[in-house]
């Protein structure tokens, strides 16, 4: 998916999860998790995209992750393989973490014009 | 402000405003503007918080502001010296970037217990 997420694309209102994290120094096997939780997300019901980024300086990342209704992000919360992974996430990989769950009421974006 | 953003301090609904970025090569004079975007905006009515994070590697970053109101997170995208920045933002610093204003109606937060 294209980095910033094309809102073009998508019609609000829908729903957006907000996940700020800091990770501990040690996060191994976080990578592989987090690499299976995109692929697996992405075949859910009512799945519209995801943004991620983290400061490797800082440990600190912010992940956005996109749905059609909060039903679906709720949904996508129980899945069984992501709820063991969020287990491992609290007992290893962070720190903290915030979750907000929203939605999404206006969208507008910019792309440079690209020269010929 | 820790981050992530302690959620337990504010109480749904409150608005986020997401802002995803992707950052040209020569970003002259962001790193200074960021700052006093961040320190001007703290001082608007209605501000609650903010958290930004970078990849220095990709150049994507996610911003994501939050406000009491979708009239207040309007009042500040209108302030003059903002406009001006977002200007030249879209001149120089941005290749592209998205915005998404968005109603919080649930947060939660974790934090690891910390060892004496």
């Amino acid at each position: 998916m294209p980095f910033p997420l094309i809102e073009s694309s998508l019609e609000p209102p829908y729903v957006a999860v907000i996940f700020s994290s800091v990770q501990e120094p040690d996060s191994d096997g976080y990578d592989d998790a987090a690499v299976r939780m995109g692929e697996l997300a992405a075949t859910q019901a009512g799945y519209l995209g995801i943004e991620s980024v983290r400061d490797t300086a800082t440990s600190e990342g912010i992940t956005v992750s996109y749905w059609r209704s909060e039903a679906d992000a709720a949904a996508w919360k129980q899945v069984a393989e992501h709820a063991q992974v969020q287990r491992v996430g609290r007992e290893r990989w962070y720190s903290s973490y915030a979750v907000q769950v929203a939605t999404v009421t206006r969208a507008y974006s910019f792309a440079r014009e690209q020269l010929p």
